[in-house]
Parts: C-alpha cells; sequence; structure tokens
C-alpha cells in the first residue's frame, strides 16, 4: 500500500477514519401523514436515525465521501418494511393520495445513486425496505425460481443450493445486493457469460404499481406484443416496486475450475475473448485485464506470491514487460467442464496467450467479492477510487477503450491509476469497466469526482457506447439518458411512467433526466 | 388426399378455386388527402385495384376464405412505398396531420390479422410498403448486419451468404416475410432453438414513429432502463415503422446434418427435448410431433416412401401403433456438429427413441417452407384448416396439451384432425404449435373458424399459457391481451402509443383490446 501511496502522490500516511455511526448528521425527519402510518399497519414504520442512515445512501463514491463527511443531506423520513405485496401495494396508495415520495430499498448497494432520498415536489420519502419479502419456491421440472425481492445473493443460494440449484449470479456486490435489485438495475454478474445476465435469468416478474399490479406470464416466450417484463427489468423503482421475480436456475454445478492465462496486450486478449465467443466457447468466467490492471492486481495482491511468480516467470521467459491477465472459468457437469476447458485453452494458445495454472484462478476466486471491502481501505489512505463500466461493439471496442482511458487521464492527472477490464463477452462486443485512482483533494472529493465522471461519460458518449453496461442510471447516469436514448426514448418512459405512477412517487430523480 | 377426404367427411371431389385477382370485388378508394400525396413525392401513391388487392390482407385463414370469397371488406384506399426513412417520417407527419390510418406492409404473411385495412376514427387508410428499404451492411468483427426493413428471408440470406454469414432464422413464412416484418411480429423460425429467436437475434432497431425516431444504440447490452428495443419488438406497427434493424449474425455452417428419430410417445419425446435443453445439449433444430401429426404427415407424404419405411419398420419392431417423430438438426463446424450429434444420440437413445436415419431428416428439411403451399392446396379440397402455437413451462405443458386439445377436438366434432407438434424448446419451457384440419362449412367457414380459434384460446387462457408463441397478436389475438398483460400492461402500452402516435394514425384494430 505504501507502493501505490507513492505513485498516487499521497503524503498522509495516517488513516482518514469514518465518523461513528451515531454520530453522523441527518436532515430533520418530517411527519409521515396518518394515511401512510395506517397504511403501515404492522409493517410500523420507524424513524430512528440509525435506520435512517442505514437507508439513506448506497455504495457510490458520493455516497461514501458523504458518510465520512459526518453529514447527510438526504435521508428518507421514515422506513417501512412490508411484510407482503399486499402491504406495499397499501402504502403506495396511501403515498400517492398523500403526497410521499417512495424509494424501493433492497441491499443498499446502488453504485450510481439509485437510493437518494429525493422528495422532488413530494412532502416526505419513504424508504420501502423489502427485506421481509423472502420467499423461495423451485419448479424442478421447469427449473426456475419464484423468489421474493427482498433475498440477498447468499440467501437465495443458500436456499436454492438446498434444493441442488443455483442462480449463478455472483456481481461484485453479491453479499448485500437483493434479487429486486438484481432485476431492478439489470445486474450483470462474474459468471454471465455462461449463466446469463439477470435480466436473461429472469423469465417473468410481478411490478406493484401505485395503480395496480403489473404481472407478466411464467412462460418461456411470448410474442403477444412488446415484452413487458423488459419494461419492468431496469425500472430501477420509477414504475413500481418489483414484488416477485421468476428465475431460471441450474443444478449446482458438479465441477468449477478456474485459471489464469496471460495474453500478450490487451488487443491480442480481445482477440482471444472474441473468437471464445463467436465459436460458442467462451467460459462460464472470462475476463481479461490490461496491463495497467494486471500490473496493478498484482502489485495489490502481495500475499500471493504464486500468481506473481508465475507471472513474472513468464515475462521473464518472453523478455517483455506487458502481459494481461485473463481468468477462464468453467462450471458444469465434469465432462462438460473438461471438454470445454480442453476447446478454450486450444483457442488461448492459439492467440498466444500462456498458462499461468489454477492457482491463479483460485487467487482470483477467492477475491472476487472483496472490491467493496478493498475500496473502504482506499477511501481510509484518501484516494478516490471509482469504477464505471459500458460496452460496445468489438469493431469500436479499441475506440471506446482508448477514448475514455485517454480522458480520465487527463483529468485526473500524471499521478493517477486508470486501469480496465473486458467482461461480459457477446458475439456482438463485450464491456469495459474501468477503475481510477487519484489522490483525494480533501473536502473537495465531490466536485473531482464528478469532474472525472463527466469526462469519462462524454468520451463515451462521443464513442456512441452505452453509458452503463449493468451498473444502472440512478442519478448519477440520469442526466445521460437523453444522449443514450433519445427524445422518443425518454417520452415513451415518461408515458408509461405517468400512466402508472401517476403522482409522480416512485423514487423521483432516478433514471430519467430531469429537464 | 383421398384419404384424408374420407377421413373428414368430404364428399365433394370437385376443387374449390378462387376468383381471378381482377374479379375481387373492393370497397370503394376513398380519396386520399393532398397533403399525403405531396409528402409521398416520387413514392407516388398507388390507387390500382391489383395493388389495393394485394396488400388488403394477410395470410390467415379468414384472409384466404374472405379472398376466395371474390369480395373483401377492407382494403387500403392507398399504397406507397417509400424509398427513404425521411420518406416514411414524412408520409407519418402528413397522414398524422391529415387523419389517415397508415398500415405498415412488409410480405403479406401475417396469420393474426395484422394487415387488415381498419381505418378506426380516420378518413383512410395507407398501406406503407417497405419494400423499397433493403440495404445490408455487415460489421464483420461484430458479426452484425444492419438490415432494411423490406428484406425478405431469402434476398437477406442472399446477401448475407455472399459475404459469408447467414441470419439462421428461418420461418415457415421464410419465401414471403421481411425483417421489418420478423422484428414487428417477433418471429420465430425452424432454427430458433439453435440461433435464437429472432428477437434474440436483434441487438438495435430504429422505430420511425409520428413524433419522431426511437433508437436504440448497437451496443451489445446496456443497463440504462428498461430496454426500449424490446418495446419496439413485437409492436406491430401500432407505435411506428421499424426502419432499421440491427442482427447478430453467424458464419455459414459447414455442415448441416438433419436426421430423424421416433420417440415412444409424445411424453416420452417431451421428456427426451427438456433433457436436451436443460444440458445444453439440444440441436439447433428441434420438433417433436405428437401421435396424430405423425400419423397424419406420413400419410400425407405419400411420395416419401424412405421415411415411411423406416417408421413402419421400427413400429413392426416395436409391435406397436403409436410413436412420435423427432427432427434434429445440426449446423455449423464439422467437428461442432460431430460433438454435438453424438451427445444428442446418446441422451435421445437414453430417453428410448430409435433413430430413423437422415432420410427422414432430409425428407422435412425438404418440405420445410411448404406449410403455405399446403394450405391453399387444402382450402381447394374445402377443408378447414388452421395453426395455432402457445408455450409454457415444461411442468404445465401437459396440461396444456391436453386442454387446447380437447378444446378443439370437442368443438370441432369427430371428424376432424388435430395434431400438434413441440418446437422453440426452452430450458424452462416449449412452445406446442396445434394444426387442426376439418371439413369446411361452405359460407360459414369465418364463423366455423372463429368459434374453434375461441374454444382453443380460452383453454390455453385457463392453463395461463400465452395466447401466442410467435404468431403475434394482429386483430385476431386482440381481444386476448387483457387477460395476457393485465390492465396495467394495457395501460402501460397504450400510454406508450398515446405519446408516440397522438392521432392514433398506426396501424388501428390490432395488438391493444378494443374496449
Amino acid at each position: 500500500m505504501a507502493a501505490l501511496r507513492s505513485e498516487l502522490g499521497i503524503q498522509r500516511t495516517d488513516r482518514a477514519e469514518p465518523p461513528p455511526i451515531s454520530e453522523v448528521a441527518l436532515p430533520e425527519a418530517r411527519p409521515m401523514p396518518e394515511a401512510v402510518r395506517r397504511a403501515a399497519g404492522e409493517a410500523a414504520l420507524s424513524t430512528a436515525a440509525e435506520d435512517r442512515l442505514r437507508h439513506a445512501a448506497g455504495r457510490s463514491y458520493p455516497d461514501l465521501v458523504r458518510l465520512r463527511s459526518g453529514t447527510l443531506d438526504l435521508a428518507p423520513d421514515a422506513i417501512a418494511a412490508p411484510e407482503s405485496r399486499e402491504r406495499v401495494a397499501a402504502l403506495l396508495e396511501a403515498c400517492s393520495d398523500a403526497d410521499v415520495a417512495v424509494v424501493p430499498y433492497g441491499g443498499g448497494s446502488s453504485v450510481v445513486g439509485g437510493l437518494d432520498a429525493i422528495s422532488g415536489p413530494h412532502s416526505a420519502v419513504l424508504s420501502l425496505d423489502l427485506r421481509a419479502l423472502r420467499s423461495v419456491e423451485l419448479d424442478a421440472t421447469s427449473l426456475t425460481a419464484r423468489l421474493g425481492p427482498g433475498l440477498r445473493g447468499p440467501e437465495a443460494e443458500l436456499e436454492l443450493g438446498q434444493l441442488g440449484v443455483t442462480l449463478g449470479h455472483f456481481p461484485q456486490s453479491y453479499e448485500q445486493a437483493t434479487i429486486g435489485g438484481y432485476a431492478a438495475t439489470r445486474s450483470a454478474g462474474q459468471a454471465s457469460t455462461g449463466y446469463g445476465r439477470f435480466d436473461e435469468l429472469v423469465t417473468s416478474v410481478e411490478l406493484t404499481t401505485p395503480v395496480g399490479p403489473l404481472r407478466t406470464l411464467a412462460v418461456p416466450h411470448t410474442a403477444a406484443g412488446p415484452a413487458l417484463r423488459e419494461l419492468v427489468l431496469g425500472s430501477e423503482g420509477t414504475l413500481g416496486v418489483i414484488t416477485d421475480v421468476v428465475c431460471r436456475v441450474r443444478p449446482v454445478p458438479q465441477e468449477r475450475s478456474f485459471e489464469g492465462w496471460v495474453a500478450e496486450d490487451f488487443a491480442a486478449g480481445a482477440a482471444i475473448v472474441r473468437t471464445l465467443i463467436q465459436n460458442d466457447e467462451a467460459p462460464d468466467v472470462l475476463r481479461l485485464s490490461d496491463e495497467e490492471e494486471t500490473r496493478v492486481s498484482l502489485r495489490l495482491s502481495g500475499s500471493d506470491g504464486l500468481q506473481k511468480r508465475a507471472l513474472d516467470a513468464y515475462l521473464r521467459l518472453r523478455r517483455r514487460s506487458g502481459g494481461c491477465l485473463l481468468i477462464c472459468g468453467y462450471e458444469g457437469e465434469r465432462e462438460s467442464v473438461r471438454r470445454r476447458r480442453s476447446l478454450g485453452s486450444r483457442r488461448l494458445r492459439e492467440g498466444g496467450a500462456v498458462p499461468l495454472g489454477r492457482a491463479a484462478g483460485r487467487s482470483w476466486e477467492r477475491s472476487r467479492f472483496e472490491g467493496p471491502y478493498l475500496r473502504d481501505e482506499l477511501l481510509g489512505m484518501r484516494v478516490l477510487v471509482e469504477t464505471l463500466e459500458t460496452a460496445h461493439t468489438w469493431s469500436r471496442l479499441d475506440e471506446l477503450y482508448a477514448g475514455v482511458g485517454e480522458a480520465l487521464r487527463e483529468v485526473l492527472g500524471p499521478q493517477s491509476i486508470v486501469m480496465c477490464h473486458l467482461s461480459h463477452a457477446y458475439a456482438d462486443g463485450a464491456s469495459l469497466y474501468f477503475t481510477f485512482l487519484t489522490a483525494a483533494r480533501e473536502g473537495e472529493e465531490i466536485e473531482q469526482w464528478r469532474r472525472a465522471k463527466r469526462a469519462a461519460s462524454e468520451a463515451i458518449l462521443a464513442a456512441e457506447a452505452t453509458i452503463t453496461h449493468h451498473h444502472a442510471v440512478g442519478r448519477d447516469h440520469a442526466p445521460y439518458m437523453r444522449a443514450e436514448i433519445g427524445d422518443a426514448g425518454v417520452e415513451a418512459l415518461r408515458a408509461v411512467k405517468e400512466r402508472l405512477d401517476p403522482a409522480g412517487i416512485m423514487n423521483p430523480g432516478k433514471l430519467l433526466p430531469g429537464d
């Protein structure tokens, strides 16, 4: 960590400690109308400061900076934890009538400001915590499971695992995020190349809106008009509350095999990934770091001598200093893993990659959910650290990679790290996931972050790529939605919102541009 | 055919000949407002009777009956064939202002009344024929192609084939249907189990609406809100005109291998299909006929001695009279075909199926686009023949199969044939495609058809299945949409329509229920 400090030009070595939760200042709670309190019934409203604080923010960099500053300017005025979808419906109706904004709350892991307690024109904000809705109902014949929106990743996997199946959905936020949140934000996980993104796993949904339930049929496919399921997925709480999700599941894999490879450079690695996916031979997990991410992640994983030694040996052998780490993970029946691993290895060798072995794969696997914790550690070191992701077709991926990288390096200056990995590969393209680090300027962190975010976002727009591949829109990306979907797209979404949420109480200030 | 006649109790042996096109009576053409004629510009409007007739109907049973009756009660008043998307936009704007309904026209192969020239509250109907929009632009790196909506299946495949790729989309309507039509109706093809349905091939679309263009980004995926692409797919011309479609393509397969198998019965065959697909081992084409369809198709394919001899030999061997034909088709690289065929054959044998060899597969392949022609032949024999399709999860497929079959047999009476095949398999379920035949009652064909259609549709609703897996909604299924998507679903679609098509001119009477 000392090396990182020196690379980023951070002088101070003491830790910036966040204040104790009891000392964080919140805006005064506005009163909840009697009708809303009545509708909450047994799911009695909480107005305790700690509850309000815990529901006030997600996990974006600005969220963490605000929490560390000791003062939050936004927090919900009360929290309800409805025990049934009927209760959700009653609360939405009461809030519509009584002019109270509603922010649905799942795992609190939004990294795009999706939980900001914006009241808009309304008199107060109610946080609707879905933790009580945690049912699991398996259809073992159809390999689908009906899941409550409040189930966190590990809870869902534990219950499903006891029934012999898995969702196979493992985003970095897995330990916190919920089924409802996955659906509301179109989450993608680390194994989505193999299992499919969450939106691809969902076969039907129920959205409880202020005007009634919107349910899609639990059938494998329908051509009965536009796909309403796809209107609910990604709606981020702005149309209603997702109260039921039916997902595809798979048998728990007999075998899992993760391994590391090194590609000559990012372009060579990307060409391998493209070949694998276009030949239907992609591993279930497939992740290519660029040179910078390879360098930094090896440097940070100091304890993991094995992976570093393997890579060093490879680089000495090739008398080169670059190289890009490629993680491949295969899951499934023993025979299928063996066969696909053998096909994959052939393509990897043909593309010039060199195997690092399974230790490197295991090392990645062990740390796959550590990102959020590492980030807290970095904030304590006074590092500004943020991630953002986008996606493009293979033919324009280089342009996007160069454009976003240059924009970030220019705005962050020389003492910064901008690194990237390619994951979520598709036959027609891939996502790029950027991480950037620089010394935080105390007291100006958010403005510093905003400049970097704006520079990257504008580079993304310039390349005609998407503003988000799987982090969703929330508050942070809302200003870019008009560029993303155009005037007619904005109007189409607004029309749906106005019809299903006529009082405009559902998660104000998120998803749609405010203009 | 004599055997079929006797089975259905049809006495007359003379053919019912349709009247010559020049003798079909059409309603008088209403005048097109000057503003619309001006907007058409070089794409001069046609009001010729033959043109109007050719744009007046699709290929549903009622369409064919009406054409054969010599009198059409609905026909567009004029036809425009715009040469550019700008012209489409200008025409939609002029029609909005001048109160003229617009029916987009692709290949004219709708089997659900999607082309009916309903004027609703408007003064006239313009058919917008998209045949001039036929561009093809390949991105060979990303394996995507930007396609004009007016390309017919074979035109698109010819141009793409010269570039070494294929869409792999082969619906029974392939020879007539267009790219725009595939997208507007969520078409599925015979190889969709392998290549994906058309909606799964589409990566982005442009919808030209009366208020402007709605374009989605050409990226592999985005989490930027609800998927607007999925709102355009299946919109059936009710929101605007699809003027541009970007699709995934694949290398032209090196090898194609089709083969026939016989399963013991429909349940055993379905179990095999489920095992194949749930183990990611499904062939690209996978189609299981029930006992009745197996019997009838062997009987009708009189010339194809080989397939019949093989099946007869099998049945003698097993001393049974039943058996269900299963067609498996593998496409791709030689090695991949070999490997998948070997995996598939193992599952088929484990499930008790017996191979009929490749001749049976080739026989099916040769006749795969003949359905529409066979239907004309049957109409000439005074047979009422119709198909309908639905889908459900594996756990409820038996219930759906039994319910629809019983409902049809009850309404059609004993001298009828009700048969079914399972195709379009998914990990969580499959589609069922019913065909029914009975003696047409002259002059009452449409009422007779309506009763059968209603009985089948109500059985589908009772099983909570979808009213259509890939034929779309059109006019025929519109009354069932409220049961399919609920009040909130209908309101969401209406809201979008009212915003993008404020004058309500786009394809009136289709998709949404009229109540």
